[in-house]
């Protein structure tokens, strides 16, 4: 079986369902990062992706059919995760850098649009909704007049959170621009 | 101090970071269903809420000045929960129903607008995006001709999903409608 989970930010944020998914993996799969975050739950042989992409994933699914595998996707995979990609995963949720930023916010969910800009420079607003994005260094954020909070580095020992005015470059991957546009 | 925690749908969803706030408070409160989930982690009084308003919350953040206080919102305070309500709370997330659907239906947070109909009955598409809608019963939601997927009662032993034509009555509260609106 196959299953891809969860891990949150840290390793406070493991449900005791994700737990039992990792301990309970011959092998598991995850970006550095992820690893890091659970590694106290795993028994099975770890195996660090450097590569991500169709070839790697169906590779995987095909180990799935064999043995108990996971796949660490830190946040939650169903929230610029990895969950999409695969078939025939069970999916175990965590954690998302997204409810993080709400938090912080005191915003919910359902007054944003969350916009992936991991991949893309364009940033556009959706009418009547502010804005939750999650951006990589380089990405820029242009909204004139508009009120912008910017949340570097979420649930590390350097976690940043301030405002600026209309205008932002990100510095920073793993960051998190929300911008005001409904007034 | 206050804390606002999320406890998931289910006993397993609870972070160890949830548990630790749970255990430590003097005094808990959520509604039955909240402190039905947690209930094996509740070492102070149990307060069932009944009602919700300002007049509650402004309460119980006041008791929160003295001691260590801890509301339970099921799912994740910020995902059509009770977060947003109050101030100068910590918030601790937990894993919502909305993650949930998105791991049953193999889409991502990023592709849909969360829409909470849970205190009103029209429900319109937003441009490029489709609809994840929190619904309760006796919602309508009509999109002619679209493609729409029913989430009931899930993590809960009769959870049920299923997909219909263009159109849908909401029969239970704690139902999750997909609509797909972007082909």
């Amino acid at each position: 079986m196959l299953w891809v989970v969860g891990v949150g930010l840290r390793e406070e944020h493991i449900t005791e369902e994700g737990k039992k998914a990792i301990s309970r993996a011959d092998v598991v799969y995850g970006s550095r990062r992820a690893v890091e975050v659970a590694k106290r739950f795993i028994r099975g042989d770890i195996r660090v992706m450097e590569r991500f992409g169709e070839e790697v994933y169906r590779k995987i699914e095909e180990e799935g059919r064999e043995s108990e595998i996971a796949v660490l996707s830190t946040g939650d995979p169903m929230i610029a995760g990895m969950g999409r990609f695969f078939r025939n995963a069970r999916i175990v949720p965590g954690i998302s850098s997204v409810q993080i930023a709400l938090s912080r916010l005191g915003v919910d969910l359902c007054d944003v649009v969350v916009v992936n800009a991991h991949s893309r420079n364009d940033v556009k607003a959706v009418p009547g909704r502010n804005l939750l994005i999650l951006a990589r260094k380089g990405v820029r954020v242009e909204f004139p007049g508009k009120r912008i909070v910017v949340l570097e580095r979420l649930c590390s020992e350097d976690e940043r959170v301030f405002e600026v005015d209309g205008n932002f470059l990100v510095e920073d991957d793993y960051t998190i621009v929300f911008v005001e546009v409904v007034e």
